[in-house]
């Protein structure tokens, strides 16, 4: 099948790009001790993670349905990195005792007390991070709070121990998604690193081995000048990639994988409108790179093998409509024949992605060499 | 189940409200000559659409796979109201040949070219309805346009002629979600009316029957004065409203039938903050409300019964995370314990609801009487 027999919209993976963003982070981290936990939120795919390590390899979670599938897919080794609530106890525990090892994540007493009750009463051993707050954008643990000792307390010492025990810490430098140049991310990727080795140098002082040091996120991954002390290393969009990163610095635009391919259905000629059938729902309503140095709009606008049509953005978005004009001058949007068919860029690669229920796969001209579906909800 | 049985996140519809909702349209209308074709783009699930019309009752869809869903469920008179690609041209026809009455939109020469070939070669009859802009915020030909005509003169003029023929007009008034008051809504729906019936007048002028003239949208729905030369009226996002509408003036806050249920999993206690395991992924990106007078963030902090928590608002989203404040002065954040259940009332229906796979329903208690499923995708 080929690109032009597709119904429009349809969510198009460029496979050789994503194999290239797979590979420079994998030869990125090959220069350090330190393993590779990729999060499959952003794919939410068995095809797309078997690409990034066999099944079997470490993988970081968002929601309990994506631990569900992957383990079913024969991923094994689950870290669920959202804060844990207890009505997710019940399926946590349905998961470790088919076989999975899950860790989970929290950053308060009463999660771990209530955490350590449960495991009591189903007599199940679940390790836990403790999330580190580095960066101050979310969840966590400032690594010198008096806070990170009254967790542990709940928590069991080690695994031999069972119960719900403490094998480290866990923090995710989200404030690098906000950096104006490379040099900040860097600067980032250091507060993540020191922060999480100190939270975990004092749990140790206090006699808690904590081995796993866990941190991440796509910029950080790939601007951070050590990873002393760090055990693994998480990130999701980096297989993608994505306007905002592109935005960061963090990658190319030729290194986007994901598109979306929407058909031309008309236009306003007055306006220097070009009317698509890609809307919001195909592209989602992440506006991420509204603030930063170049706003793209919904997206960046390229022909049908995936090449950026000079000055083209989509500007504006209904349900099933996307507006696309030239973003310095509307009278110079070219009028592109009815049929006509684009690839827009997305703005965040994970909220796109979500909209649709799998990928249509390329690898280098316009031929589909596979469907691969993903997964949704919780 | 109760509502504190599920896991979160999770969509919660009230069925009470969304029945309030549904009668008030029904009864509006009936005090004019006007049918209603509801929108189930907002809905997307047969369950919902059976408490508007029972299945044969005519309705309006935005993708072909919600054309074939509520076909395969009973519903066969459907207007497919985004201007077609010549992409989706087979999936119509097999929708027609298996027995369903699709209505198509286009506002162009080209589309009403290549689609009357199509049915000439295929043998098919399909009704078209020419788009028609009369408030510049989308698609369309201007009433008083002469391209009208000449998209025209290629269809049928009447269905006794077989093929693509010119069944009649649609429109609809976006630009009412942008009214500052509900007097600029009737000035809206006014234009919406008058510019419909009008380009059905020039039609008829020439000779074309053009037996429907089609508007909508939920506010113009409620508010237009005149319904008069207009045979049907769409609207989707009434059924359940949303903060949006809200902000129209079009609802109060306690008709909105939608809501995220959510668990708070911790606090920055020092920046006031409570994190909620409910993020963008499940409320969607969209900020509707940030044009509007009043910013509701990405909701409204609602108790588990679904009664606003005074000032509280969700006011920063991560994937999987939700960060709520009080919208004045962070100090003033109560510190909700962990665990507590919240609902957010979504700024726009139609995208959180698609960020889930189905409806929680609940009818004036904790009790969940139902869950009904909906579609995604293409």
């Amino acid at each position: 099948m080929q690109l032009n027999e597709l119904e429009t919209p349809a969510l198009i993976l460029d496979r050789l790009a994503m194999d290239r963003n797979i590979a420079r982070l994998r030869d990125r981290l090959a220069g350090f001790d330190v393993a590779l936990r990729p999060h499959v939120k952003t794919n939410k795919s068995a095809d797309v993670a078997r690409r990034i390590g066999a099944p079997g390899s470490p993988i970081t979670v968002s929601t309990l349905k994506e631990a569900e599938y992957f383990f079913e897919h024969g991923w094994a080794d689950i870290l669920y990195a959202v804060g844990i609530a207890a009505n997710k106890f019940a399926h946590v525990a349905d998961l470790v005792q088919r076989g999975a090892r899950m860790t989970v994540v929290l950053d308060n007493v009463e999660t771990a007390r209530a955490l350590a009750a449960f495991c009591r009463s189903t007599e199940l051993t679940i390790p836990v991070l403790i999330e580190i707050d580095t960066d101050g954008h979310r969840s966590g643990v400032p690594p010198e709070a008096p806070l990170l000792l009254e967790i542990a307390a709940q928590l069991g010492k080690s695994e031999a121990a069972g119960g719900a025990w403490l094998s480290g810490v866990m923090t995710h430098a989200g404030d690098s998604y906000n950096c104006p140049s490379t040099a900040d991310i860097e600067k980032v990727a250091e507060l993540e690193r020191a922060g999480a080795v100190r939270a975990a140098q004092r749990l140790r002082a206090a006699d808690y081995p904590a081995p796993v040091v866990s941190v991440g996120s796509t910029p950080t991954a790939h601007f951070a000048r050590s990873f002393d002390g760090v055990t693994e290393v998480r990130a999701g969009v980096y297989v993608f990639f994505d306007l905002v990163m592109h935005g960061l610095g963090v990658c190319e635009q030729s290194d986007i994988a994901l598109s979306v391919l929407c058909s031309v259905i008309g236009h306003q000629q007055e306006k220097g409108w070009i009317i698509t059938d890609g809307g919001w729902m195909a592209m989602s309503r992440d506006r991420g790179t509204s603030g930063q140095k170049v706003d793209q709009g919904y997206g960046v606008v390229c022909d049908q093998a995936g090449i950026p049509l000079p000055g083209l953005i989509m500007q504006q978005a209904n349900q099933e409509h996307g507006i696309i004009v030239h973003r310095d001058d509307t009278s110079l949007t070219p009028m592109l024949p009815v049929g006509t068919l684009l690839r827009i860029l997305p703005n965040h690669a994970c909220s796109t992605a979500a909209q649709h229920d799998g990928y249509h796969v390329v690898a280098g001209s316009s031929q589909i060499e596979a469907y691969w579906p993903r997964i949704s909800g919780w």
